[in-house]
């Protein structure tokens, strides 16, 4: 039997468990020429995926009700007719959310197990890690002795985005939910100063304190408060790399904020949006600048492995509850 | 004897004529070498200066508490002893609110009042132009079929705006205060579409009526809710132009807005602020441009001239009561 877990119902603000259902059913996995049969072995969820939840329009089409979810996920190839793949290979792509399934190699990456853990390739050196590179580099376009500010700070994204701060000599300073994780910052990412905004009353000023100099890079995982009160600290020429705003994700009201217009205006400041694969040219050059730090314990990261197919859906939910540090992955 | 604007009380919202005093003095005229006497002609009144009449920190420094207001300024030289310039010339640049003063040249570009009227080295081929020449096209990166909208698209910026994004091949669709102003953007400078905002429930279906491909460049003048409006319609990797927020320069609390943050991400969007010194390099082509529009009828402007220097605090008070069509200049 072959488990797949499908959008049951658009979630209304926070998701819960009856947003999801997993079904068991025999599909056919008989293959033609052109075509893999795929075990799963690891699937990613991350807090974009909540997005393609609703009904409404965004940069990629919502998922559909009562059809299977999909994200990246690392698969073992059981069976082969595609020239590209052989028994044995283990990949890496966006695929559905089943124990097994057929697939026609589009968009299928194959991943080494030799160089790197399999889970790997859906964080530091997956779509995590790229979009850190990508969106650092792309458009905060740091500069050595410049001050970073990143919120989300421990999270899968975060957590490279500042240790690739530091490695381009930047102050990097990083906001996050609990004590331990700031704490983690400082002692295993090796950022400057950490900020606990949860028991931080005035963020402004602990942003102010924390960056002395100013911000001159902000990226922005989480939207909300914490964002508005780093704009109070940015410097003329700040850039905001939006890369993600986990805290509006499940507001059912458009979120409001004070409005950032004068201080873009004030600043000469700009903030922009993207998606990973706006910089698929340049997915070559960060993985081997991610590949190479990683060699040379430059880098680190941190991972959340859940296990259990059937605990997708919570290890999901569990995102917009603070409790993963990194990479949150689930293990089937 | 000479008159000189200063700046009595810093304006607490709208500004009132409570906050402005013209005291008069006799200065010492007398210069000595590398120094001019100049006789204020021309004044011009922007929106900016609201920010610099507050004690808060902005990209230049607050005006003094009762020391002369400055803004762009044409003269004439009454006495020269600066290899530069000679008596009778025509000078533009940052001065004093004041019927005469005395310069010792620094900032000041010669103007030629026989290729074109003295004020419009104040606005379509001075700061205004250039806002609008650099901002729309260093920032706004227009492409030849693509949507521009421009709002306080009838002022001294959004009207060459407008005109420049036709002559680059874009549709121009523009929003202003009244029905007067929006028959002048098609009928004077040429935009597709013009939408008053004073009478117009929905903005958002206006604009997404006024522009069936979206929107891929938003000049902003004016911030507020009708900038909210905009980001409803934008196109995957449109571009924000902030360039002003008259909406909210007189606001004493921090204005609020929806959040533009899940908007950049979903569409890959960015948002830049600036100010026109930034694009120094850039003044060169802009004028050549401006020019040669100007000389091919391609580029029309509007004017809205006030006579007597005392009335400069009114006519900058109007600006934001929206009474000016084009640039807001006074004659002295």
């Amino acid at each position: 039997m072959i488990k797949t877990i499908i959008l049951k119902n658009r979630p209304e603000g926070k998701p819960t468990l009856n947003d999801f259902e997993t079904i068991e059913h025999d599909d056919d996995l008989s293959i033609e020429d052109g075509e893999i049969v795929l075990e799963t072995l690891y699937v990613s969820v991350d807090p974009y995926l909540r997005g393609r939840m609703s009904a409404a329009k965004s940069y990629v089409e919502p998922f559909e009700l009562n059809k299977p979810i999909h994200s990246g996920v690392i698969a073992k190839v059981l069976e082969s007719k595609h020239d590209n793949f052989s028994d044995g290979d283990y990949v890496s792509g966006m695929l559905d959310w089943k124990t097994k399934q057929v697939s026609n190699g589009k968009g299928l990456q194959k991943v080494d197990p030799t160089k790197a853990d399999l889970s790997t390739y859906l964080g530091v050196l997956g779509m995590t890690g790229l979009t850190a590179y990508c969106g650092l580099t792309e458009i905060g376009k740091p500069k050595e002795g410049e001050t970073l500010v990143v919120s989300g700070a421990a999270g899968a994204v975060g957590s490279v985005v500042g240790q690739i701060g530091k490695i381009l000599g930047l102050r990097v300073i990083g906001i996050a939910g609990t004590d331990e994780k700031v704490a983690l910052l400082k002692s295993k990412f090796g950022f400057d100063a950490g900020i606990n905004y949860k028991t931080t009353e005035n963020m402004k000023q602990a942003i102010a304190e924390a960056a002395p100099d100013g911000v001159d890079v902000y990226f922005d995982n989480v939207g909300g408060p914490i964002s508005d009160a780093v704009l109070f600290n940015i410097n003329k020429f700040a850039r905001t790399v939006n890369c993600g705003a986990i805290a509006v994700y499940n507001n059912t009201d458009l979120p409001k904020s004070i409005s950032v217009r004068p201080f873009l205006i004030k600043n000469s400041a700009s903030m922009q949006g993207f998606i990973v694969s706006n910089f698929e040219d340049k997915f070559p050059e960060a993985i081997k600048a991610l590949s190479g730090w990683l060699a040379d314990n430059k880098l680190t990261y941190s991972e959340t492995i859940v296990e259990g197919f059937e605990n997708i859906p919570q290890a999901f939910i569990d995102l917009f509850n603070g409790k993963n540090k990194g990479k949150m992955v689930v293990k089937v």
